[in-house]
């Protein structure tokens, strides 16, 4: 079983975020949500960079066999939304598959079925206007970009209703106990409140100002 | 019955843009999204367009008496997201009428009682303020756009969780058959799949990579 | 009990945005939209001010310990989407004090933890990055803007699917009545179109193209 991850499982993207504030690097993905609301995903990165296509063309989407189950599919389209790298039959494929989720810096179509599946995936939005012919798949496992926040193969993505952020595995050690400090704080403050403190009596008591601050 | 109606209510959209893809007009309107999850769309359009109120005033919405059952109402705003051209009157009244639903390249409101009737509307958003004193209805059954799309009296509007795409009246049948192909090839792809096969060998099968492929 | 507030809790953004088109004043916050869907909100602003910070830093949030039960929180974040001024803490206290609801010109965080816990708020969307040492709170119960839409502490502020009215608190007794007036007009359109009669006929009948025109 993989550790860390079991222990990112139990933390949002909130504290993460914090967390991750905290030791002074950019983690929170801008502008990808979740298709289906209520879902919540946490694997280690299979990264997939989109090109266009040109004089130059290629396929899209034959990678999903490679992929392990308990990943989460990172696919790096460059934020475009004029036509998509996902749909119905990888949904129900990678479904099949065992694969926790996927996360694309782009568009996905095919949504009546997304839902009806529950195969999380989290997006720009999107559109029916299909990728093939349009872009093309021309690496996999390479460092991507997810809204100017860097994945790299490996590195731990976690997806809630609230969006999603990146925790480089080198660091991942670090973040986890940051995030389950954060996270017990601010229990802690929500049981002072419920037993009559005031917020602001019960955010003092616990620090409740500087839990993400940098250190110096 | 109108019988081209009947198979494309069998077929989504991402299909239809597909095959659209292959005869080669475009057809995936952007940026329109149902009001509310969960609704399919299908009908010939009654088109209406809307220009901004100056020195020259009009009327809104007086169109409505001469829609016919089951036509879907395509109202040409521009876009414009200051101001709406749908409401709780012309939801329910739509509704009593038996038409099939509207789709506006701009944004409605009443939301509490669109969402209550359940009539299936697709706009670009929602805003209270009304487009009355703002625009009025210039012609109806011309030529309109959404979002760039050209979309004829006549023409057959299909939406669904995806967005809204168009096809032309004249080339009805032939999308319809490129359509109807496509979906069964994607039907065969996931029946191989669920047999075993790798995905990229399901697809090498069934031709999946060029099943829209423009033809030269 | 507040009558004023027991009238407007009875109409919707709608009217209200209709009844404030009559007298003159914008009044419609474009933008701003529920998390949640099926919650509607009505009290009495409680206005809050936020800041970039700088060399000068300050604190989030702690105000909510001087907002009384039935207020509304009304954020001016200046729009920011990067970075949030309301999270799982806030919605569970603000909650427990009896608050009405929050709306924000900027983005919120924790959607899991909102969703569940009910309470209302009114956002640009959401994100996970904190405010805190980006932002800080400096003024609160000063006059605010909601999307260049003026609020003062005590004007009334109404929130449902389709967004967020301001109405002035020194001319919501004569909004109150426009509104109630247009409400029951439109009742009476759809009254007679139940009874058979044409929508532009029901329409003619009750004058509702001038509802809302601007008195000279």
């Amino acid at each position: 079983m993989d550790q860390i991850i079991e222990r990112f499982k139990k933390l949002d993207t909130t504290c993460v975020s914090d967390a991750m504030d905290k030791i002074g690097i950019e983690c929170s993905v801008y502008g990808i949500k979740p298709v289906q609301s209520g879902e919540k995903i946490c694997g280690r990165a299979f990264t997939v960079h989109y090109a266009p296509c040109g004089a130059v063309k290629g396929t899209v989407g034959d990678f999903l066999d490679d992929v392990e189950p308990g990943q989460v599919i990172v696919i790096d389209n460059a934020g475009r939304d004029n036509c998509t790298v996902w749909g119905d039959i990888m949904a129900k494929t990678a479904k099949k598959y065992g694969i926790t989720g996927t996360v694309i810096d782009g568009v996905c179509r095919d949504i009546p079925a997304v839902l009806e599946c529950r195969y999380p995936v989290f997006s720009k939005g999107y559109y029916m206007r299909t990728g093939k012919d349009r872009v093309y798949v021309d690496a996999v496992n390479v460092p991507v970009t997810l809204s100017d926040i860097q994945v790299c193969p490996g590195d731990i993505v976690i997806g809630d209703d609230t969006g999603v952020v990146v925790v480089p595995q080198s660091r991942a050690e670090e973040v986890a106990e940051i995030a389950e400090n954060i996270d017990r704080k601010e229990q802690e403050i929500l049981a002072l409140v419920a037993k009559g403190y005031k917020l602001k009596e019960a955010r003092a008591m616990t620090g409740y100002h500087h839990l993400q601050t940098k250190e110096k």
